[in-house]
């Protein structure tokens, strides 16, 4: 089965690159950097769908791109989660929190970013990251 | 250090057992079971803050209790989350969610349960966990 990212993840966003598990995205925020995990398993809903060393791999992941952020946007707190409960693809967001920010500490899910990246500062973002990757 | 888990994640809450890593710890929520994994590393407040080795467990730890979720409690969807806005000690959330539940379907952190389990299925919760675990 070929693999597609459900469009509504992809709104507002810009895809990176192919993890060895996942596709990252960054989303379009430049209040909160947030970037998106999506496991290139279609059908996968829960992590618990993925196997084991799958798991590990996704794990692997969301701490590259945790140091990503640390490095790069020195968030305050950095906030992980797999929720699905709109889309239900399995996609993990880690997103750089600030104190006083739009949502601060609430959780930030359904706010709207005010202020956006421009294309070449998300081609940076694309090119600082595949570099830290590499 | 010694450890101990921060008093407010421990409001309405039960101590299930220690796992290999983290101590499990179930919220009195009847409506959305909801759990929450606190590894025994008092400094760490981000899934960065261990070593690959323990991020490796913790990620088992949170397939094991999803596991349990789904096992004993049918959720439509599991939401795992690692925010620590408010509470900067690292914990994991793993929480029940059903459609039409109270926060549906946003994200649930910040809303009060409106049903309570008993001393009696709580210790049911506890050995039924125990018992899914050995």
């Amino acid at each position: 089965m070929s693999f597609t990212v459900d469009e509504r993840l992809l709104d507002h966003s810009m895809m990176i690159c192919d993890l060895e598990l996942s596709r990252l995205i960054v989303k379009n925020d430049k209040e909160n950097p947030w970037f998106l995990l999506v496991p290139r398993k279609s059908r996968a809903r829960e992590i618990i769908d993925l196997s084991s060393e799958e798991q590990t791999l996704l794990m692997e992941e969301i701490s590259l791109v945790s140091e990503f952020l640390k490095e790069y946007y020195r968030p305050y707190k950095i906030n992980i989660g797999a929720l699905g409960n709109v889309v239900p693809q399995l996609h993990i967001h880690i997103i750089a929190r600030y104190e006083g920010d739009r949502a601060w500490p609430n959780p930030i899910w359904n706010t709207e970013a005010g202020s956006h990246f421009d294309q070449t500062e998300l081609e940076n973002i694309k090119s600082n990251f595949i570099e830290f990757y590499e």
